[in-house]
């Protein structure tokens, strides 16, 4: 591994990121997925270390995903269940995380609905707050994630070149699709209401379903991703979500190796590192 | 201990397996007796493995115990809290336990009120599969615990011959206690509705309840088991429950033992033994 | 560290305790606040053991510390939910606590509402009990955390004369402030149905709560504390709350040290010391 050029304090998002930060993370990334293949998939990089996953919103997958990085770098991790928190008696977010850091945690990951929240911690906070997620806003492991996705998937695609990434919108699937390299479908939040927007889920599939068909118009050698987890036959047909061309699980394997990088950039020894 | 003949990928049931698989976990479970009456009860024998608790049903004292049994080998256990995942967010259950292998634990153990959903699992997944209970259908550590609880109960129940087991149906409890070696009392499910099925608690206790004179037709060193959690006065009377006579506790002690039995022989390191 | 003195096999409360039980604590205490600061805030002095958290009530900030204080020592921590136990299925709370001794812990830390609760399980428990608060009787970790913190507060007020303390009881804050050594605030429950006793908040902060003005009544040196979660502008003014006479959340970093030197004291080796 080369030498690390990592200098963040907390990872808040991705606009702030050098192109240096992001290669380190994702080489280190790439370091800890060969720990992850190892029989004994630990290392003691964060031992003795705190870390803190304090969720304000349901998301079992990342807060279990971050226990899971956290646990293999063999820091202590403690789940505070903020639904029967201190919040309902009253205190304020910042007195909440005050409190926490009282107990001198080393890093606080941090799910808030809202945009900013992990900003504002650091504005008083000592220990190094993590954004696994503010809203609608970032939600900097899922993008770091499904970067690693794309660069290791088809050699075509590596390397992916952040800084001249641009976006084309596109109402039309077909053409949407049409000779991309990528993929990625969201999912359809029925649960912050997104139903409302559209008449039916039937209406919905017939237009934006990931199809075979449609699947076929990509590049030869195209991936899908999704971040999960998948509605079948909503957002993606059953067949393309278990096809060779998805790689929804591999971004399941890469969040660990993300989150394990993340947290051994912000706070592991530099001594124990891994090999 | 001798050598191992355990040959199993999964634990799903009883029914399928070998007298020697079942003589195997209980020899095990024996040696990790030993090691829960230490001052120090670890073994390193999972350390680095992932154990994922999934639970679709709440059972706090199953849980724990099996929480407990993958602590005390040191492996790393994440309680996956399905009441709040994805599931409600409308992934099916493939696709949440392939999201869960993903992140690439060894062993996973479900509970889910489905028959034969374990054995789903298993066609599609790489991890070990433990049942924890599938509804009506099979609960092996707990039928493992109980023989367990036989085996080392009074000295003229060993061994016990399991491949004569056989069973004689009684509607008279008197009928059904006379001579007994092992009066095995279940719980009445109130919360899955059992009380539907006869009158009043009053009348089952009367009727059901096994008291003192009732456990006198047993025989002289007859032992009383249940599962737990106990509902005293209604199928038990307070002074069986907390009598001599009563095992009900050391199944408690033996559940943990065969369940850090079960996950060693999955999983374990053959060198890292238990002595 | 001098020699131990500790010879209490629960910790109760604290009207039991001996001032040699009390110095004791608190000395240990001030030695975990060390192993705190350090890089690696973990000492093997109680690996290999378990500990309960078995809580009948929510109360995150008290679960946490004890649970980040176990897992400093190297305990194994288990979270026993309550609210979902086989409490709900008819099961009493001896029948609770027997089944979880039977998985041989080493110490249970419980909280309920009713008085007497940690008391009752010592006439039939094995394990170490510790009371982390029975309703309104005592919550003797947060006396000791509150003496802790007092007691490495300005000199002036060092030692604590424990066998010493009385009260005098004023229904005048302006004369129950005026030349006190330390200000105690207690939170409004309002979820215990706090707000009935008095006609607003508003009333009520205007009538009680701790300005800057009120508080320069108090001695020099004094110090403003709080158990938190706080109300901001109900018992306490912002400006007060954050002001640098305030070590409210210096109690909570001396919770951990407690609630460490507690577990320790209780069962921790003698052999595998701090230093």
């Amino acid at each position: 591994m080369k030498e690390r050029t990592f200098r963040q304090d907390h990872l808040l998002g991705i606009e702030h990121l050098s192109v240096d930060d992001i290669e380190t993370i994702l080489e280190t990334a790439e370091a800890f997925i060969e720990v992850s293949s190892r029989d004994v998939k630990k290392v003691p990089a964060l031992k003795g270390k705190t870390v803190v996953n304090l969720f304000f919103e349901n998301s079992t997958r990342t807060r279990s995903s971050f226990e899971i990085a956290a646990k293999r770098l063999s820091a202590d991790l403690i789940n505070f269940n903020s639904s029967v928190s201190s919040l309902k008696k009253g205190e304020t977010l910042k007195d909440t995380v005050l409190t926490l850091e009282a107990m001198n945690p080393h890093i606080i990951v941090i799910r808030h609905s809202a945009s900013g929240s992990p900003h504002y911690l650091t504005t008083f906070a000592r220990s190094s707050i993590v954004n696994a997620g503010d809203g609608f806003h970032e939600h900097p492991t899922q993008a770091l994630l499904d970067a690693l996705t794309i660069q290791i998937g088809p050699p075509s695609l590596v390397p992916v070149e952040f800084e001249k990434l641009g976006a084309t919108v596109s109402y039309d699937m077909r053409g949407g699709v049409k000779n991309a390299d990528v993929v990625m479908m969201l999912r359809v939040q029925a649960e912050r209401g997104a139903s409302n927007y559209f008449p039916s889920i039937r209406e919905y599939r017939n237009r934006f379903a990931i199809s075979r068909e449609l699947f076929a118009l990509a590049s030869k050698r195209a991936i899908l991703m999704h971040p999960g987890p998948i509605n079948r036959d909503v957002e993606i047909e059953t067949s393309m979500a278990d096809s060779e061309q998805s790689v929804i699980l591999q971004q399941v394997t890469n969040g660990i190796a993300v989150r394990m990088a993340v947290l051994y950039l912000l706070k592991g020894e530099v001594h124990e590192t891994l090999n």
